[in-house]
């Protein structure tokens, strides 16, 4: 059986190549464990830079799930509260984990997979009194969820409105790279930082083994946090491993060149997509494409492509993902808008 | 400056190069996430193979807090402890991991590292009613925080006290690979998995990058633990990296072999340091050894190679701590072998 | 200045004299502390018989969010949900107690302020993995937060459904004896006590000083609950007081007598209202009123009367909520049906 | 069945007059809920007043157990713990409490029942990096657990030796009553209010139905306990119950009465025992007395007394524990004196 071209994700593959060949050099190097090692202390410090922060703290976990838990529940006290939409990660695919450290998520309905400062507003309203959760927080995904980006307008105005009403800002970043990189985008990773009062840069769905980089604006809100993740079993003893990942991104471009790639083949699958005639059920801006094909076309398709059927929307036809990365290669994009066309 | 030799632990270094080259292999294979993926699958039918247990259920996370705090918060009610002896490592290097879960750990004196029996059945005898914790659990570690290990005969009594009192019997393995290949172990991996309710082998302090393996002895006691994982962030998006450590420790007996090259380092120091007239703290047994030396040696030592002192005696001696490991070379012992007897 | 007649919530006065006359009778008998004392006994017993079911757990607690969040956290696993409508009182009122002991609820829009089997498919539908929480218990108040309630048919399709799908069955009954009384109902304790796992009598809002009474079905869903309340410190020390309280309500009919008086009440004035040509927003059938009444009788009566102004709806009108309890007197009814009718 | 005289413990009777007096009277009255009553608000006034505090926040909740658990985790950040005695009653007796809170406790050997600054000294010695708990609170019972009390210079010294190690100090003040009144000490209600960040003022074991009122010193340490208390059960809706204790008990001095009362009878009991020439486990200072008496006059007085055995010596004497309490009568006293000196 031959096997098939995946686009179910950015996470099909291992790591690039530069960060194997890092782990590789630096492999017997012997290092002091938890963090405390040159390649972790390296790549903080790129990030720092890249981001003109040398204030801000970072700290690098295994994943996203992980990085959201640990963020939110150190930043608030028992009986406060986060904003998020209902397309939100923390909302629907985490397993209750924001729950689990004793905190509610205050969801409202999101518009293009974002969250508005109107939407905020409405929860602070019906929020009056001890009866009820204190929201203290904003959680927004950029991209989202459905592969949409904010503006830097956009950003701006949660921003301001998260800090005339005492919200902390938290930017989920698991897809950041694509999501700066989008030929839409206005934003830049320095915007990020400079109005998030923490977030963080994703490495596992841009080219990294494992990892994400969490970022707080400053020494005070990451105050303990060392403790934390140690406690919440996220502080790896073999800390290096994190390091290389984020130095082998950050030494040079790498992050962004990873995420202009996986762009630019998802570029590429929508404009093609487009001139077969096909809508997309979220306007194709980063890696993530949800298009509306026929059944007849998706199960042709599907004999050499794996993708998600996102959603049936009738008896003919349904919407799909379709995921590109920094490892889909152009020939798998040419061959998939070749086996489209084949219909027309 | 001089690098200087590390025996401060065993997880100074990357990973086998045989797990960096199964990681190199398969690279690029596109793969499910999440643990579903063939190296992950294929590793634990290897574990289940080699602990002659097809009912095992095995799960891969990324370290040892981690691995703690799942395996005890997931087997107990809120209402319900563990035991542990008081040098145990969720005792004291977990930063209240334990604690954090919502558990009480009912601490007892360590007898060489070791809970005893009579030790579980103190704790029983004063927990007697609903105003105390009720507890439901006994933790070991094998080998121990101090480099002990149990006999069979030990860890049959414990296993049977545990059963006839309603208890889970846990064993943090871990530093299991060099307790099993211990020249004064009688344990088997075998005997392990047939005694307690629950272990996890360690990959990160005997040769993988990362990654320990939890296995259940069936699926009543992993029931929902698929869930947990997730909810605590501890499911990894690229569970390959984890399948591939375990793949390459289990394929053949790369783990044992691991284990057991990190015992011989261990044993031509220890008998040298007997040579030369030194004591011991802790009998050397495993691959940690605590002798006693004058702090005259410990700090010319100290000028070619990184250990910790563990405990300051009196003015002219001190407990240092000496780790050997998968990584450590032989020409690096017989150094510090040399290096030892100048004083002589 | 003249002291105001409420009509705010059925908490507003201290307690029902036979209540106080135990007290008072049994003040200086030398009793068990922790609910182990004669009256706390006694009551369970009567409210067993009561119920026909003799293989109950009964146990005492102060109020409402605590018997919520002890008896919802007492029976989830860490990663299973309660599923509840919108409107119901652990989502809005209980300033997340819910999710504070790690549990998500899962929400969903209420029809009537209640649930539907239809809506607790839906959330079925889309929790089909472990990125998902599990859900694994349905929670629903009798009497709603609005008033209303189930139909003895309702809860038989609730209880059938939870039952087929694994789904604990927990019924809030903080306001159970208007509910249970009202003229609308089919619905009697003994049918609550056996379609649901567990519920609780509610005292406080019930002619009781405090106390709410859970009911776990049989001892295997209540095992380890005593040491549970303990540990959430919802034991108190001299139970007899809780235990009087029910003693009091259920050693005769008193219970619910006192519900049958607050509908009594309510229903005189919703037919006045009725009379009056106004409407309501919930249909009228216990305790809690809310009709739909202009701003100008509403701001005469707050001259008089004290009730809390529900939601405006434009302008000219708006819907206000008229609790009545076992302490309104009828002079007050009168007294008010007196004032609303000068209007006309 | 003759009924025997209870000295078990100093919860044993409901509550003195003076507060079911109260009750009663304002028992109709149409209260707002939820502690923003007039009997609280003045019940808090009065306590500020008492303690020369005017800008102390008082919360009044139902029992001990709760008190501590709130305060505790309210203060604390996750990965800090509090530091108290093996005997302390959040260690032995609250069923884990603490440890539910996600906190651990550092636990050390008691001296008489107390913590000293050298114990505390200790526990931050070893707590040096992230690997631990970080220590962030000193917990102590005045009177403790054995009935012995701090010294107002024992009381200082740990308040300074908190501040300056930037611990928080919180007294449990479960039996503060007859601690403050014995005539042993030298400490006021204004110096454990001017010392401790925290301390709770028991009613339950002073007489009162139920409650302790919880005073933190100032605004910021109590900010946001309001809505803490509500997540966590503890809000009771007709707060006006709690407000009821703590007004008798401080309208006057009926709280500072009633602790003088226990005292006194247990000094005469102590006189008693002494002149008959037996010893005490702990030198009798409060309610609470741990005679050392002989099996054949422990069997003789438990005909017609009852009281717990609470060690076991030898085969012929054992520490027991007689407690005396607000309710205990004069005759009762001295019919025990009586029967005690028939052996002699």
């Amino acid at each position: 059986m031959e096997l098939k071209i995946s686009f179910k994700n950015d996470y099909s593959e291992g790591a690039h190549p530069n960060i194997l060949n890092l782990l590789l050099k630096t492999n017997l190097d012997q290092e002091a464990g938890y963090g405390d090692d040159k390649l972790s202390k390296a790549a903080k410090g790129f990030i720092k830079k890249r981001i003109s922060n040398t204030d801000a703290e970072v700290f690098f976990v295994s994943g996203g799930t992980q990085a959201n838990l640990l963020v939110i529940s150190h930043l608030l006290k028992p009986y406060e509260s986060v904003i998020a939409v209902d397309s939100g990660h923390i909302e629907v695919h985490e397993t209750g984990a924001i729950e689990n450290t004793g905190h509610k998520i205050n969801c409202i309905p999101n518009k293009e997979g974002k969250i508005t400062v109107a939407g905020i507003q409405s929860v602070l309203d019906v929020h009056t009194d001890n009866h009820m959760v204190k929201p203290a927080m904003v959680y927004i995904s950029q991209s989202t969820e459905i592969g949409s980006i904010y503006s830097k307008r956009e950003i701006e105005e949660i921003a301001y409105f998260c800090k005339e009403n005492q919200l902390k800002f938290f930017i989920d970043g698991a897809r950041l790279a694509t999501a700066l990189t989008s030929p839409s985008s206005d934003v830049s990773i320095e915007v990020i930082a400079r109005l998030a009062d923490v977030f963080y840069i994703g490495g596992t769905k841009n080219g990294a083994l494992l990892g994400e980089a969490i970022v707080f604006k400053n020494s005070v809100l990451a105050e303990g946090f060392d403790y934390y993740i140690k406690q919440k079993g996220a502080l790896m003893a073999k800390g290096r491993i994190l390091g290389a990942q984020f130095y082998a991104l950050f030494e040079n471009d790498l992050f962004f060149d990873l995420g202009k790639h996986a762009n630019a083949m998802a570029s590429k699958l929508a404009d093609a997509l487009k001139q077969n005639g096909y809508s997309f059920a979220s306007r194709p801006v980063s890696n993530q494409l949800f298009p509306i094909l026929p059944l007849t076309v998706i199960k042709r398709l599907m004999e050499k492509y794996e993708f998600y059927v996102w959603q049936k929307l009738d008896d003919s036809q349904a919407v799909v993902r379709i995921v590109t990365s920094w490892a889909t290669e152009e020939s798998w994009v040419d061959s998939f808008i070749s086996d489209l066309q084949v219909e027309i």
